[in-house]
C-alpha cells in the first residue's frame, strides 16, 4: 500500500472571510478540523470570536501542543480584529493584553500555547510602540499566524527526516496519544517521524501499535484514523496491553510527542507516557520524543515545576457511582533519565543536552 | 465510614428449583449475578441448561477465575441432571465427558475452570465406576458445587487475613481488573486482602486506586462498585494513569489476582498486570498476587506455555475503522522475578517457592 498524506486534511488554518454572512468581509477566520467528531465525521469549525477559540481549546476541538499554539496566536489575531475600532493605543493594548491572558490560560500544561501567544503579543507591543494603526497590527498578526503554520509544518518535516534515521528498516514502533498531523499544522511530530520513515523506500514501517489513550482516546480515534488514511500499517491496542506488546511483538522504538520539556530534559506529555518510558527502559527499547523547540521551556528547571492539568471526572466516568472518586490528570512527567533522545527541528539531543537546542 | 460486606450480593450459587415453571421441581439452577449489567443494574440470571453456562462464561456474565471455576463445576451438575434418563453407564459417562470437554474449553486461560470441571468429573467417574444411579451422581455433583462455593469463600477469608499482614497501617494500594467478591463465590482474592485490612481496626485502608481495565472495564464497573458498596475509599483511574499514581500518590502495594500460575511462579492475569509489575519493580513498590491454590498449574513449567485468550476486536473498537487492525489479548504473563509475594489460602510464598503450596 502506498503511503501518502494526500488524504489527510489540514488541521488548522487562518483565512480571510469572503462570503460568510456572519462576519464582515475580510475578517480573519480560524478554520479547525473538529477533533471531537473524528473519526465518525470530518467536520470543520469556522471561528471568528477569540472567546470561542478558548472554548474550542478547552473542549479539545483543537488539541495537540503545536496546534494549540497556532490556535492561541490565531485567537490573538481575532481579538485584534475585534478591537480595531479603539483609537487610543494604551486602551487598545490593555484590551489586547487582557484577551491574551485569557487565551494563554485556556490550558495550562502545553507551553506552546503561551509561547505562540507571547510571540503574537510581542508583535502587538512593538507595533503599538511604533505608533502603527490597529489595521496594520491586525495584518501583522494575520501574517504571523500564517508563518507559524508554515513554520510548524516545515519543522515537522525536518523532525521527520531526522527522526527516521533513528529507526531500523521496516521498523515496528509504538506510540501513545496523537502527536500526528492532527496535533499540528500538518505532518505531525512523533507521527511525522513515522510518515518520513514510511515514505522512504530505504526504510519503511512494518507496524505502528497505537495505544487508545484513555480517557479521550486520541489514539483510538485520531492516530489510527490518520495513519490508516495515510496507508501506514496500524494496530490499535488498549493502554494496558502496551507492556505485553513491547515484550513480545518486536517493537524497535517507542515514539511520542511532548507538551512541555523542562530545562533538564524532563518531558511532560499525555498521561501514560511515564509508564511507557519505564517499560522501555526495562525492556531495552529506545524511547524517543519528537517535539519542536517551541515545546522547550527554559524557565522550568525540572518537570516537578510543570503544572499538570486535571480534567473533569466525567471524561473517565460519564455516569458517576456513589462513593467513587475519580482522578483525571491529562499529563504526566517523564524524568529525563528514561528518555533516550529528543528529536527537534534543529537536531537530535540527549535530554540532558536539550538546552543546546535553544 | 464503616466497612461492611453486608451490602454485597453473592456472585454465584447453585439452588434447587422450586416454583420455576421453566424447569422441573428439584432441578439444579445456577444463579449468577450478571456482571455485564453492573453497575447500572444488579440483576441475577437463573440458568438450568449447561450450554447456557458456557455462553455466560464466554460473554463474561460470570467472570473471575474462581467464579468461572464454580460455574464450570455447576455446568457439569446441570449436565448430569439433563442426562439422568440415560441408564447405560458407559453412554452416560461418554455424554458427560463430552459436555465436560465443552465446558472446560469455554475460556482457555484461567486454570480454575479446568480444575473445577476435573474435580466434578472425578466424582462422576468414581460414581459410575461404583455403579451409582444417575440421581445419586447428580446429587453428589450438587453437593460438590455447594462445597466449592463454601471452600472458595473460606479460602478468600484466609487469604485476606494472611495478605493483610503484608500491608502497613492505613495502606494505600492499587489494583487492576476485578479480583473481588464479584470474581469469586464471595469476599474476593486481591480485594479480599483489602477487605480484611479495611475491617481490621489495627490496619485500615486509606485509599484503593482502581485501574478501569480496558477494554471490558472490570475495574471501572465492578471493582469501584463493590468497594464503594462496602465502604472502602476508592479512586478510579484510567490504566494509563497508573504510572503517575504509583510515582506520586504514596502507594504502599499493588495487589492483583491471577488466572493461572505456572510451576516457576510466572503469573497469568488480566492484561495490564505485566506493566504494573514492571512499574512496581522500578518504583520499589511491593507487587502482590492473591490467588487460591486452584490457580496453580503444576503441569505448566513457565508462563511461556500459558495460552492467552484473544477476544473479539469489537470489545476494543465497537465501530471498525477501515485499515485499522486491533489486538485484544485478555491476559498477559508476568515473569516470576517481578512478583514479590503470592498469597494463597495455605500461606504466603515467594514465586519461586510456589510449588510448595501444592
Amino acid at each position: 500500500m502506498t503511503v501518502t498524506l494526500d488524504n489527510l486534511p489540514k488541521t488548522i488554518d487562518l483565512v480571510r472571510s469572503r462570503d460568510d454572512d456572519a462576519s464582515p468581509e475580510g475578517a480573519p477566520v480560524l478554520v479547525i478540523l473538529d477533533q471531537t467528531k473524528l473519526p465518525a465525521e470530518v467536520g470543520f469549525l469556522h471561528i471568528t470570536d477569540w472567546r470561542e477559540v478558548i472554548d474550542a481549546i478547552k473542549a479539545l476541538k483543537v488539541r495537540g501542543a503545536p496546534a494549540i499554539g497556532i490556535a492561541g496566536a490565531a485567537a490573538v489575531a481575532l481579538a485584534s480584529f475585534e478591537l480595531q475600532g479603539i483609537d487610543e493605543p494604551s486602551l487598545y493594548l490593555e484590551r489586547m493584553e487582557d484577551a491574551a491572558e485569557l487565551i494563554r490560560n485556556a490550558r495550562p500544561t502545553a507551553v506552546n500555547l503561551a509561547w505562540a501567544v507571547d510571540r503574537a503579543m510581542d508583535i502587538v507591543r512593538e507595533e503599538v510602540e511604533a505608533g502603527s494603526a490597529s489595521e496594520v497590527i491586525e495584518d501583522a498578526l494575520y501574517e504571523c499566524v500564517k508563518q507559524l503554520i508554515a513554520d510548524d509544518e516545515s519543522a515537522n518535516r525536518t523532525m521527520g527526516e531526522l527522526g527516521a534515521t533513528l529507526l531500523p528498516p521496516n521498523a515496528t514502533v509504538l506510540t501513545h496519544c496523537n502527536a500526528g498531523s492532527l496535533a499540528t499544522a500538518f505532518f505531525g511530530t512523533a507521527l511525522g517521524v513515522i510518515y518520513a520513515a514510511a515514505q522512504d523506500p530505504q526504510r519503511g514501517i512494518e507496524m505502528v501499535y497505537a495505544d487508545e489513550t484513555r480517557p479521550v482516546c486520541q489514539g483510538g480515534r485520531l492516530t489510527v484514523w490518520e495513519l490508516s488514511r495515510a496507508g501506514v500499517p496500524v494496530t490499535l491496542i488498549c493502554d494496558d496491553m502496551a507492556a505485553t506488546v513491547l515484550a513480545h511483538k518486536g517493537v524497535d522504538a517507542i515514539i511520542v510527542g511532548a507538551d512541555r520539556i523542562a530545562a533538564n530534559g524532563d518531558v511532560a506529555n499525555k498521561v501514560g507516557t511515564l509508564g511507557l518510558a519505564i517499560l522501555a527502559d526495562e525492556l531495552d527499547i529506545p524511547f524517543l520524543v519528537a517535539a519542536p523547540t517551541s515545546t522547550i521551556d527554559r524557565d522550568i528547571a525540572t518537570g516537578d515545576d510543570i503544572v499538570i492539568e486535571e480534567r473533569d471526572a466525567s471524561e473517565v466516568l460519564p455516569d458517576p457511582i456513589a462513593g467513587v472518586n475519580v482522578l483525571n490528570p491529562a499529563f504526566d512527567v517523564t524524568p529525563a533519565r528514561y528518555v533516550d533522545r529528543i528529536i527537534t527541528e534543529v537536531g537530535i539531543f540527549e535530554p540532558s543536552e536539550i538546552g543546546r537546542a535553544l
